[in-house]
């Protein structure tokens, strides 16, 4: 099984922050965790509002709880709040529902990290997930 | 007052892995608590996502905390979703409010444990718990 | 890097109890975790007391948080309690500094898990811990 | 009143890490805080165990939660250790009594943030922490 490494992360989170650059977005914040939802890298941009650590790290670790895109799972709160709060109350890292969350995997398909962003609308903190993943060569779970 | 054993817990747990085996389901993880809401006995099958293990248990805990299936806990959240949301936060183990979360009865009907099943929808989850309990030769609470 | 699987999680339950009973030890509690700290599987043996759970638990967690047995970390909270006692502070799964909870190392010498064991002196309960990990045919970190 | 921005604090933990491998220390984390303890930026070095982020970011929180380094606060701790353990507990991102978290100060000695390190012996991650400070061209709080 593969891993997500120090380098591969700062190129996560460059790429990121500079795909929400080209876009003209506000301030971001960009986690990116391993496959147990610890941490590897984080950075937040200048200007950001106080608690964007937790949102980008609970983006992710809520995408790594469930198996799920935090998208996906804000989908899934749409349909079922109050099965999708009581989730929160127990996950350690926190379970954000908003797009902005999204598992890295293998070839093989099995989740190695997650990236989370926050600081603009969710569509486009995925967005620049989703650039930050590609310009590592990694893969994003589809789902 | 009875309770549940060790082997008894294994036999759940095994019966009802091999249950969502025969219906094809996704990786599921199965807790069995004893009538204080302790772990007696957990797994979690390879390629599940990282919060099973409290996602079982607190939909088994939420059980045994309030005297229902997590299923009927489900359905008074649609009504009631503030209620419910609010017990989640003072209870130690969680309270998840989806089916899957059933309470095991001695012959006179006094909770001695539950079983708390995840990983596929909460449906199919309810019914791996159910045939688990059943394997044991134990009772599954009515409500 | 690897992985402990269910069935290789079982093996180290099944042996790690096993060897407590040649031993003619207290009913013992085992938990295998992880390389993230999150539970494989765990089972109490009929007679433990309530916390079982949450101590195997933590001395597993409490080794992978740090990189170092719950042994080491015994013998530095003699040194440092008030360090040692912050970090069971911010430590999401626990951290206890007591013998039984040893790392799980691959080839390379990288973490793809843990054990901890609990019931009897930390000790004997690390002695069943290093028996569960061997009849798996895994390997023990030696530090 | 003056701040670290995002570049400073990459320059910080570049140069920590770049210390730390001259020095030949273990895999180290550094986390860069604001004034109001929330995290600008994090790495974790390849090899790491799991807890490393809440270390490095509790030595620099806990630094800022009493204005004294996290070194003066593991020594308030051998003094008085049931007050330093009362102060982890209502302490929301921890307080970690040992060296390696300093403030940052601006030239009226105001807090503007603070460093975190940790993997190696808290001496060592203390020097890290300078060598980054003073890379940016910022200054150490003396105390």
């Amino acid at each position: 099984m593969g891993y997500i490494s120090l380098d591969q992360a700062r190129t996560i989170i460059a790429a990121a922050l500079a795909h929400g650059g080209q876009l003209g977005l506000k301030p971001l914040s960009v986690a990116v965790l391993d496959s147990g939802s610890h941490l590897i890298a984080f950075e937040r941009q200048d200007g950001s509002s106080t608690l964007r650590a937790q949102i980008a790290t609970g983006k992710a670790a809520g995408a790594l709880a469930l198996g799920l895109s935090s998208r996906r799972i804000g989908e899934m709160a749409a349909e079922r709040p109050s099965f999708v709060a009581s989730l929160g109350t127990i996950a350690p890292a926190g379970l954000i529902p908003a797009a902005g969350g999204v598992i890295v995997v293998d070839e093989a398909g099995r989740a190695i990290g997650a990236v989370g962003v926050t600081g603009d609308t969710s569509d486009n903190d995925e967005l620049c997930a989703l650039a930050g993943i590609a310009a590592a060569k990694l893969k994003a779970q589809n789902a």
